[in-house]
């Protein structure tokens, strides 16, 4: 499908997928969130070609998502860091996580699950709730345009 | 960066991109949520090629996210409707357009919230608990391969 620029779309979902403009780019803030920092191990982690994933992360970086910084260990490499807004990708990426074990793999197919280290339990359902604590079904809730 | 088949993987996430396959298939579930059920509706919606729709609903279907059914209302229209694999990808949507409205948008630029109807207050951030209810932080997560 052509890309078309969201970038000035009320909804709010689709300016979300024109900022970070590629699914791949979904498996670099992954990754980035398991703590990679390295291009060198992004490229070993997603085994895609130098040139394409250089593209990526300099999309990511222009996009306020990465920075680029100094080693933290003083040597001459460069470690790209999540800001802010790239760390808040962690909840989408749950939620595409969770999805995903429900409805892709056989009950008893081996995967990565996200446990809390305590309990060793897999992360609970993310569900909506109002601001009040109340649990929301999908019913309760509608689209509106803000602020009125 | 090159499609590689994901559909494979142990990661639950990589394998949610690949089976939806293109970030535009993710806002034809965001309309058919919303109610959209016929191709011609879409297509005013999406603004896209109808070749280009067409090839994206029918990989929907094929991937189950979506049913092809007879209209409701008798008339020779088929319509598109979620399965409950498809009606799943909510939360996901609703964790994007979170993420969307806090990071892409001015404070007092217009938007598409998703509101509780109740009170009309926005839908509360979604956020990670343990299976007992707890709040949990980054840190207090890991992933493990499961089932052991």
């Amino acid at each position: 499908m052509r890309r078309t620029d969201l970038s000035g779309e009320a909804c709010p979902i689709a300016r979300s997928l024109s900022d970070i403009g590629d699914w791949w780019s979904l498996l670099i803030v992954r990754d980035a969130l398991a703590g990679t920092t390295r291009f060198s191990e992004f490229q070993r982690s997603l085994g895609c070609a130098k040139n394409i994933l250089s593209t990526r992360l300099a999309k990511l970086v222009e996009r306020g998502v990465l920075t680029l910084a100094p080693a933290a260990d003083g040597s001459a490499y460069k470690e790209y860091r999540l800001t802010e807004k790239g760390k808040a990708l962690r909840v989408p990426l749950v939620a595409l996580r969770q999805w995903g074990e429900e409805h892709l793999f056989d009950a008893d197919e081996e995967r990565l699950s996200l446990v809390d280290k305590r309990d060793g339990l897999p992360v609970a359902r993310l569900s909506m709730h109002a601001q009040d604590g109340r649990a929301l079904a999908p019913d309760d809730v509608e689209i509106r345009t803000t602020p009125d």
